[in-house]
């Protein structure tokens, strides 16, 4: 999605060295340490929890604006890894789709981190609405309405809903950020209300 | 998905008895354990492991046709258990949507199975085309093709593409099976195509 495939890790002399992706984001990412891209990650959790420990204490982040860990769905080792390695994260952001079925696993996620004492920044609401590209009519692909429900039984706050865009897909597929490739898109100003709201909520 | 939510699991004189589903599915899952739907399984991998071989071992499963595992994605800790703890299995699908970036994963996936001698019976792509219920016209919500792509890239069958519906998630909602209730539908029909063609992989 980052337009970072087959890049791979290098020492400098303060650690680590990040890649470099898109708008000078540095990524590390476990793929870079595997020999090819089919190379699965056949790791029970201890091991999984060393690399995860390594990325946070031996890459040469400099300084920067916001770290951000993006983590698999659900409550499992690698969730909790973060949440013990850094209790004192500015906060969680909990994503979901719109439908029911989802709403269980995202009730999940606010129990686990109220029970790790880490605040919940808010929930956001990926794949909400289609706009048909033919037709202009709207299109509920995964349900309506999941994201605001949950947050309302949840007490947090629903950060946004995303409309679903299919460039989102194909813009991620060449590796460029969409809200780069397509900044005037309705998704893309969601995305900029939910950025505004999460700067505001950590400063 | 199968309308089961809030069930808990009890002792028979057999062993843990399954709770019914649709169409009489018999089912376990690791949430009829919880106490509330919103607690979330804070488990490491060696409990999840436990967690894991208690549901092949201790339930009184019965006379099954088939026992599926539904495991969450990549190639975690719960994938690792299932398939050392069932070495003979018939094989594994693997669940894929079209787009590139799904397909590193599905490689991943792939590579695994083969390093643990496990048959893969095929790919299924998932979230295919959408067909606009308001103009009939195709959406491409997560591009194209990838599953042929990498059906081919990795030499395994793909044993079909299913056509992305709203039905889908709301009947999912509703907790009845999809292909119950709209058994005429373009996806349900896919669905028949795919279980034939694994019912005769695994005769």
């Amino acid at each position: 999605m980052l337009g970072l495939n087959g890049r791979r890790l290098d020492q400098g002399p303060e650690g680590i060295r990040p890649s470099l992706g898109p708008e000078d984001i540095k990524v590390v990412s476990m793929a870079f340490l595997l020999p090819s891209d089919d190379a699965p990650v056949i790791w029970r959790g201890p091991l999984k929890m060393g690399a995860i420990r390594q990325f946070l204490e031996e890459v040469d982040w400099g300084d920067l604006d916001y770290l951000l860990v993006d983590l698999p769905p659900g409550t499992g080792d690698e969730s909790l890894s973060i949440l013990q390695l850094l209790p004192e994260m500015d906060g969680v952001i909990i994503v979901t789709i719109p439908s029911e079925v989802s709403q269980a696993v995202v009730k999940k996620a606010v129990t686990f981190a109220r029970k790790m004492n880490v605040p919940i920044l808010g929930i956001v609401e990926n794949m909400s609405s289609l706009v048909c590209p033919h037709c202009g009519e709207y299109i509920e692909v995964f349900s309506k309405g999941g994201g605001a429900k949950v947050s309302d039984e949840m007490d947090v706050e629903l950060l946004g809903s995303i409309p679903l865009d299919p460039q989102v897909a194909s813009d991620s597929d060449d590796g460029v950020p969409f809200i780069v490739n397509h900044p005037d898109s309705p998704a893309s100003k969601v995305f900029a209300q939910i950025i505004k709201k999460i700067e505001k909520k950590v400063e």
